[in-house]
């Protein structure tokens, strides 16, 4: 078990993206996979479709915990789709299964996560997002988010 | 169906009230069964406990929505425990199923409630809460979050 | 919590039952309500139904545990319906949260809500159901199956 | 989308398998993966286990869906544990994301997953296993089972 790969969790908004943060979520999954890690995400699409396209692009492999039951509403870059049926419950285990969690934007949903995230205590990192509690890593730039959550993780948050 | 009654969530953090959250906490509950709904929770302690101690008070009806697997895991003012053995997955039952949500204090935990409660266009209203949003309706006292919260219900929020 | 009352779920297909299984649900809701307990089911149309509208006739408490999202899909003869949006995960709730569970016909969500009362060891009486484990208690009568379901409450299991 | 991978679950007791029992869910998981497609189980010990450890022979790629919050539950064999915290829940999500079903023996949870397999109308075999209803394929090795999964698969079941 010793070598198993680190799952870092990209949460963000599931619709119309700007460029800027479509493109920032892009990167984010780029450097995931760059770095050896696996993505998860909600499996469906906006900030979630880019990060796992970023992901792809670097030779990684990604999992969407999707809401429905239907493994087929997963977007074109997700490996591998787990339908649950759950509808915004499957927001826990996606949280849950994380080793670290990346914000990037996000609405109402994304908050959630956010909020599951720092009760799980769980390294916690977020690029244009909710700025409401000082145990959310800030960063400026993709590759800081990424860097400073594997960095939360080496440190044993 | 018509007559079916209100459901109104109270939620707030499970343990270490100070004597002002557990007292606003009381006062909602018994709001609450005073103006004849039901009272929905998470079940456990702290401003859980308040609540439905309050909402007996007033001769009214409570269900706590447990995290864990073990009826007997509810608080003594819980009429009707519903085990969900789905831990904080179970958040989204209790927003899911209130006509309106009501926060006393608390955390993080809090904090997904209310992302949720906002998520699914619930009227929301808090005392002494997380202020982050202009859709979370503020209150001064138990008497006016519970009027306020019917309110919004009446006013087909 | 001594005076807590009993619940017991009534499990049974969701549509195109026939008279006689209509009827044999009806009578075990007549019959658990006039016991002084609370119905539990899936909050739903067919063998649920039924068996609410049998629990209102004698006065009775009903509670629904919805697959979806939306409270208005209950039945008319549901007071607390509970929605999960957690499509059939919903059943474990379910069969959690009674005190005894009777089967009543029923198709193969009848048998996970079975097979689930079956692995936590809860009393489980069926009528004209899936008959394929000792555990299972047989009933020939709606009277006798709840009957049965009391006495297996009482004895410990 | 096209070239995703099938998934197959193998489900099965969590412990005290028999040697005959074990070396059928080794054999199920090594001709899962030696034939491309993913494993996916509930992520624990028995017959879990087994399948994980053959599929890793075979080089295959393994997904645990755990009834617990914490990932390192899942066996030695698992590559990607995903922590639910939902405890038999998740159950529903092995099935839902199985393109086909193999149960290896199994006892009640089992039962609880082929209900949700044939409630989902889900490609199902069936080894030494609850042999209740026409719609489990029978198979009496693990080749077979294997062999038959694929082709209900390939049949559009």
């Amino acid at each position: 078990m010793a070598d198993r790969k680190k799952i870092i969790a990209v949460i963000g908004q599931g619709s119309e993206c700007t460029p800027e943060i479509d493109s920032l979520a892009e990167e984010v999954g780029f450097e995931i996979a760059s770095r050896g890690a696996v993505l998860i995400c909600g499996g469906l699409y906006g900030v979630m479709e880019s990060a796992c396209r970023g992901a792809k692009k670097a030779g990684g492999l990604t999992i969407g915990i999707l809401p429905s039951s239907d493994k087929t509403d997963a977007n074109p870059y997700v490996d591998l789709p787990i339908a649950t049926g759950m509808s915004e419950a499957r927001n826990v285990i996606i949280v849950r299964t994380a080793d670290a969690v990346i914000a990037v934007g996000g609405f109402y949903g994304t908050l959630s996560e956010i909020a599951y995230a720092l009760a799980f205590d769980k390294p916690m990192v977020g690029l244009r997002t909710w700025d409401i509690d000082a145990n959310i890593g800030r960063a400026d730039s993709a590759d800081a988010a990424v860097k400073q959550s594997f960095e939360l993780i080496a440190g044993g948050r």
